[in-house]
Formats: C-alpha cells, sequence, structure tokens
C-alpha cells in the first residue's frame, strides 16, 4: 500500500504512461513518506464509448464538436 | 460524484450502451437530487471467460447449455 | 451482472439510498434487458476528506464557501 | 457477496483461469461458510505497461532483466 | 500481483476474516503458480443497507424474512 | 478523468491526506496534460485487519514484530 488504480481514456502513448507512473509513484512516496516499492499503480484505459459525464459518453462529445474539459 | 462502475458482459451494441448510460443518470439525478454534470460513468465490460459465479464462468455455462439467469 | 459499484459522498438517508437502488435497478432492467435479479449494486461512501476535484477535497471547497458543483 | 475482483497480469491460459475461479470460489465457500452460488469473480486483466511497483512497470522492469517477484 | 478485492457484508469475526485471507492465498498461489509474497488481499466490507439484489438492499431482504441466498 | 482511487491504510492525518491529494493531482497534470479539474481522486482507507501480504494480514505483521515494508 497504498495500491492506486488510475481510470483514464486510451490513446496515450507508452512513454506518457511510464512518466505518469514515475510521477505518481514519486507524489506518493514524498507525500505519504512510504517507501517506493510499497507503491503499486494499476492503470485502466476505457474507450471514449466507456466513460460519460452528464449521461453524454467522451465520444458522443467529441464528435459533437463540444468542448472537452475532460480527458 | 456519484462516480458509477458498471461492469457487465461484452456484446452489447454502442447504442445500448449510450440507452444505458442516459438512463442511469438520470436514475441518480432524479433519486439523489444530484446535478447531471457530478455523474460519472465508467464501464467495464469483461468477457465471458472472466466474469464466474458458483465457481463456474459465463462462457462455461452458457456452452453446457445450463440456463442463463445472469447476463 | 451487471454488478454496479456506485461512490458518492456520505450524508444521505437511508430512504434516499433506497430510492437510488431502486431506481438504478429499474434503469438498467429497461436499458439492458437484463432480468432484475442479475442486477448487484454495492454502495462506497466517503467522507468529504475522501474525493477531491482539482487538488482540493471536498471538504475543503465547501469550507470555502465555494460553489459546490459536485455532490 | 463476496463479490471478488482479481487484477493480474494477462497472459494465463483459459484453462488456468478456470482453475483460479475455481480454487477462490471453493476458498471463499469454506473460510466463510456461504453458498457457492452467491460467490461472483470479476477477472481484470492488465497488460505489463499497466502494472507498475516502485514507479516502474512490470514490462520495463522484465525488460532490464530484473529479477521479477511480481506475477 | 494478483492484487484481489474482496467486497462482502460486515458482519465477520476477525477470526473468520483471516481463514478467508490465507485460504484465498492459498488458492491464488496453487492454481496460478505465483509466490505469496506477490498476492495482496483488500478487503470492502459493506454494510446491508449498501448492497441489493434486484433493487431491494440486504437489510430490507432480512427485514422481510424473505429467504436469503446471498451473504 | 483521470479518477483515481487511492487505496491505504487508515492512520493518516487530515493534512497528510491533503498534501498526498494535491500531490498526485499535480503528478497527473503534468505527465498527462490534463487539466487540474478534470482530475478526480478517491481514497480509500483500510484498517489492518483488512489489507494482507503473503496471507497474513497488516495487523497481524506489525503485531509479530515483523519488518514492515508495506504501509
Amino acid at each position: 500500500m497504498p495500491i492506486v488504480q488510475v481510470n483514464m481514456l486510451e490513446g496515450r502513448s507508452v512513454a506518457q504512461k511510464r512518466r505518469m507512473i514515475a510521477a505518481v509513484t514519486e507524489a506518493l512516496v514524498e507525500s505519504l513518506g512510504v517507501p517506493a516499492d510499497s507503491v503499486r499503480i494499476l492503470i485502466q484505459e476505457l474507450n471514449a464509448e466507456h466513460f460519460a459525464v452528464s449521461g453524454v459518453c467522451a465520444h458522443c462529445r467529441d464528435a459533437n464538436g463540444e468542448e472537452a474539459t475532460e480527458e
């Protein structure tokens, strides 16, 4: 512990996901004072049909040309 | 909030998933009195080998011709 | 299936949570065409220190007199 | 209930996952005294870029020839 | 990995939860061939108002004298 | 999105949890390039009987005087 699950839209590069993993791990180590090897991160990627705000999926929102405030 | 994760077997059409998203969002708005834009829904689809009841996966159950009471 | 986890801030009454359970179950039955007894709902309540948007917990946001757009 | 989510790296055979499902279900039935048909298991498989310990993903760790203590 | 979350109704004794943890860990070690120290188990207990089947919470079902098939 | 669930042992102060929230949010904003108001963090605290490694709960491990490598 901590064990962290990050849910995010698919489409990021491998390099970007690795930077995210390193950055979140460091944030937990510094703020909680835990050893790095106790931090586990699980990434769950969702496609744009599988995440919705206000009852509208992310894919529909983009298709409608609406301003995307969630990524 | 509320943030809702819906776990279900894969195989539904895009149209059906969109109807589900709209219906669940409306159910939360009406029953909890929250604004629609505070409702987030995440769908996690599982294939039939990855969901089991009574120690038997959904795929095996279907192959055995048993009555499917879970969908 | 579907198995649904609803994460929301604590503070709702038992009656309100029961209405939410009934409404979400009905929404899933109608939109997905599943039998009601296949729907399972798990509620996870979070206190206002345990949910954050923009790096600020819900409790802090309320204390600052900011407009709460999340409930 | 119990409803159990098993997060593990992808790459296991169907046969191995079925043995796992049967074994975990039996473990729950015997230790908790619940009927088998109340036990639900959901498997979430992660690829090696989506699970990290110490800020390093499982794929990177393997590529570096480090000893893998997590599977 | 595997990282396992067990959702169950509250009310079990500490001894019973420890037996469950040991049994599920052993089931994973034997069926997946993973080392024991790679297995992490998280227990989330729910009260009877926070788990529902068929739109009815576990507490209501018990109060109505219905046969409880879920525990 | 991203929506992040942080599972950790209970016992941290409010101040420490707030620092963690701010640090993880900043880590996600910088590594993924998302706006801060798209980041949601949910904290799930577990007591020491509800988290286990190697089939032994965190509470037992501490009571046995073993070296705690997980926090």
